[in-house]
């Protein structure tokens, strides 16, 4: 039985950057080979990162992807590594685009991986199943491939797949099992979601069985827009044993050997047709390969984290590459004493360093004197750029030159607020952030164009109670570490408030947040309708009066800043609702 | 050969308002009816709306539109129209959603059609082609049917289509033909673009010769979001000449008497298995039906209307519709004197009549005596109700409170008057109309939170260069009708400017518009690269310049109005763009 030394790069590609993750695709290929490994994988779409979204459309951008890919081919033999095979993800296309008016039946735009090898591409393969639902929008862009391709390392068939090939049964598993493989490869852009470690895993180990072959999972790490990529990248024997598994949130290079079952002197079936639609296209690179030297490389078990700390790496991790990759010098926020800006601001803090987080507090009559205390404290925990903008003479001045009153002056305060913010970000190239929680955006209790005003919102997808889970954590986690917990108690354990009139609180306007949450999640993430939320045992009464904030808070929605996503069912692209609807469940 | 009294019900649906269109539909059927038709049709899922979007995943709403077909059969029957046969767009499912753990393969939601009589649901068909491209996301959404549905009226046979399935090539049309039908029947909710109608006809013309059988074309018309519907139902002959045309953008009953050929006593082939993977159902109403009485019924052949008419009213009804579907009791928007908000007044008071808009003028010191007059002359003209809200007073307090300078402060003065558009909304109700044009958007030539704030932008999708073509065309039509043209001519001549800074000109940043809309043209409209540009004429450096501002305004064009869409690339959801991207085709 050959052992395969095998490197899965879990790395951070850039979407559009071709010229720098060709690059850091050679960096850690090097590494790789340093560490004596026979076989490398990067990521889906590593060479033109990931989703690309109507990039695709653009026949300049497809033809610089493959002239990437070739390049780097060429590149890694000058750099000395041509001999280790490596696998790359990419976008190809065998015709035009399938919605334009000379598109070819079969033929379009691909989701590609590809085996570099000796200057060269040696094999190509294109992803099968595509996926059309939730962020995915693969149908519009990509034409599924009908070929398996294996490739012969080191005298071990290896088949190739790409992300979704694994989350639907039969296609390439089934096939790689009939073309009696060793090892699938399976490279991946798998946004992360809460607790979907929890079923990746297990359903890595039954394709592994489907397939009767290991499987080396590697996956994307990193922030792209409104997703985060979470690496957890693996290795699982042919009969669904988890062998190592990478830490999530960071990049990572796993070096395993692999006992592999050595293929037959020619593989059957050959090159052709097979009879469920799939064809196979074999490519042999080597025949048996050297017995790694020194000692056995170990991937190593990282056990996932708790969902706290996870959610928390992957808030940070998603504001940190959308600041850094969009080149934004630094951040701003408004600092209210509470606990949205508060656990807003320790994110920041967490993603790009105190000096790079500006943090105001921007006061009004109805101001709390515990609210200046709470934002100042936080300040002097953290360390971020502290400074104090009051708000009233600016209120003021509206007021003296315009007849408003009630929600029409609450929302004014609100705005001024937006205002100045936007005049520092202006003044001062910071990205204006955004503090608003799931909640908050599911029943509208916001201002438009006031405190949604910003570019990103990191929360933008965390109900209010995981908001105080996540508070509590990271202070208790700091205590753990011997450091000063960031978000002063206080802003913690004191009842919510927008203040902007005498007295005022969250649950003047909204059901208590226990209450709230728990309704909110059935009806936004899990779909449930009116009927379902009764059999869950919630008040009708109340379920009516939650619905129908959520359904006539659209409106607003629409407008508001990306946000990292840690659901299935963030506001944004995956709930797409019409503005336009008098459908209303509610009573 | 039998005469057929045909019925088109080019209708405006509201999406979500079951109740309200199942009305609808009763209504003009006894219109229809009372016109002595025989066989009345009604648009693309009529029932539930059109597009429904994410409301597909509520099973309460699949089984209401299930459940409103059922009633909506029942009704009529009880409003003594059982026996006029009625084809009607609704929502259905015959299995859980596609992406469900509990999918089934080749079941699940369907855009379905209807044939409703004597109290009845007689027959159904599943849309075949699914769109999956530009506004359309039905892939996401539907399974597509394999069956052709034929139903026997009067003595001819009948099939059914669904939009897209006209828009492709093969499927139910080259299977209408085998099954020998008179007539289909294609019921649509096909959006405006400018230009269509012009594609449309030769369209419909040529898949009749295809399925050698007359077709019936009845397309939705209303506004819903950012889509508008035109109508431009018709009725061609089997040789694929127009025999009758419907008015664009009004509700209209087109009653038309088509000689069709009688169906033979059994259809071949029978109802089963086709050759090329679609079966045939057939359903028989009535055989030989009356002949018409009176004198014979003639649709009547209306030619579209030229481009700058047909704009016009496509974004008069897009905003009406957005207003009123949505239950704004008005709009309020900024009066600046210049052309963009001159245009989108003049728009909003031919769609909600001058009493429900509202105009603010909103001068600063860099206001010039000009722009003041020509807006108080716009008000006069058309008017509107017309205010004047200075903003110096609150721009001085905030330069007062902060250290401001250059942009910041021109971006300042935007935002004032967003906060004070906005205040009006809150206290009087209004919607806000942002009034960027697309050029402007394209550029990022606006202020984020400031002009750009509002709830709906008529002119989202409106090139500048179109802006003045449209401003001349409303003033000679107005002028043609005897009317005051609503349009000062100063704000047509004039060059524009944001006036933010003294003697500021839109020439000072942007190039002229003359140049700048065919680049942004074939940029945007026409995905054309750098080099597509350069090879049609356009002076390489100029390219750079403009490629360099469209990518780097993404981020702003993310948090826009939605607005009238007109052409296959707006900005929203036809161009999906990541924001964090580093692909730039410019030098």
């Amino acid at each position: 039985m050959p052992t395969l030394r095998l490197a899965l790069a879990q790395v951070n590609p850039t979407v559009g950057d071709l010229a720098g993750n060709a690059e850091l695709v050679r960096r850690w290929t090097r590494r790789a080979a340093d560490a004596g490994a026979r076989l490398v994988a990067f990521p889906e779409m590593v060479l033109t990162g990931y989703p690309v979204e109507d990039l695709v459309f653009r026949r300049s951008f497809v033809a610089a992807s493959r002239a990437a890919l070739h390049s780097l081919a060429a590149d890694l033999a000058a750099d000395g590594l041509g001999d280790l095979p490596v696998v790359v993800g990419y976008l190809d296309a065998d015709g035009p685009p399938q919605v334009s008016a000379d598109a070819e039946p079969g033929r379009g735009a691909r989701n590609a991986a590809a085996v570099l090898h000796a200057g060269t591409v040696v094999a190509t393969y294109f992803k099968h199943h595509l996926p059309n639902y939730g962020v995915f929008d693969e149908d519009r862009y990509f034409v599924g491939g009908d070929t398996l391709t294996v490739v012969r390392v080191d005298g071990v068939d290896v088949a190739l797949t790409i992300c979704e090939d694994l989350w639907q049964a039969g296609g390439p598993f089934a096939v790689a099992r009939r073309a009696g493989v060793g090892l699938v490869v399976t490279i991946n852009g798998s946004p992360y979601e809460l607790n979907k470690d929890d079923i990746r895993l297990p359903l890595v180990g039954r394709r592994a069985v489907e397939a009767g072959a290991a499987i080396a999972y590697v996956n994307m790490v990193g922030g792209q827009d409104e997703l985060v990529f979470e690496g957890d990248s693996m290795v699982v024997a042919a009969d669904g044993t988890l062998l190592a598994r990478a830490p999530q949130f960071v990049e990572h290079l796993m070096v395993h050997d692999l006992d592999l079952p050595a293929a037959p002197e020619s593989g059957t079936p050959e090159s052709g047709e097979l009879a469920d639609g799939m064809r196979i296209a074999r490519t042999r690179i080597n025949d048996a390969g050297p017995a790694p030297a020194g000692p056995p490389a170990v991937g190593g078990l990282v056990e996932p984290a708790a969902d706290e700390a996870e959610v928390w790496q992957a808030l940070v991790l998603g504001l940190r590459d959308y600041v850094d990759k969009n080149k934004f010098p630094s951040v701003v926020l408004g600092l209210s004493g509470g606990i949205d800006s508060a656990v807003v601001a320790a994110l920041a803090v967490d993603a790009l360093g105190p000096q790079r987080v500006v943090g105001v507090s921007l006061p009004s009559q109805h101001s709390s004197e515990h609210s200046r205390e709470d934002a100042a404290e936080l300040a002097k925990r953290t360390g971020l750029d502290y400074r104090i903008e009051p708000i009233q003479p600016m209120v003021d001045t509206f007021l003296a030159n315009m007849s408003l009153s009630g929600v029409s002056v609450e929302n004014l305060q609100a705005r001024v607020r937006g205002v100045i913010l936007m005049a520092l970000s202006n003044q001062e190239g910071h990205l204006v952030l955004t503090t608003g929680n799931k909640s908050e955006l599911a029943v509208g209790y916001s201002t438009l164009y006031g405190d949604s005003v910003g570019g990103y919102n990191p929360v933008k997808d965390v109900w209010k109670t995981l908001i105080w889970r996540l508070a509590k954590w990271r202070n208790a986690d700091a205590a753990r570490r011997g450091e000063t917990p960031p978000i002063p108690e206080n802003s913690i354990g004191k009842p919510p408030s927008a203040e902007l009139s005498p007295g005022q609180l969250d649950s003047d306007t909204l059901p208590d947040y226990t209450v709230l949450d728990p309704i909110l999640i059935g009806y936004v993430d899990g779909d449930l309708g009116r009927d379902g939320l009764v059999e869950a045992g919630h008040d009708p009464a109340m379920i009516d009066r939650v619905l129908r904030m959520v359904d006539t808070a659209e409106y607003k929605r629409r407008q508001s800043a990306p946000g990292t996503k840690i659901s299935m069912k963030a506001f944004g692209r995956d709930r797409r609702l019409p503005i336009t609807n008098r459908w209303r469940e509610h009573g």
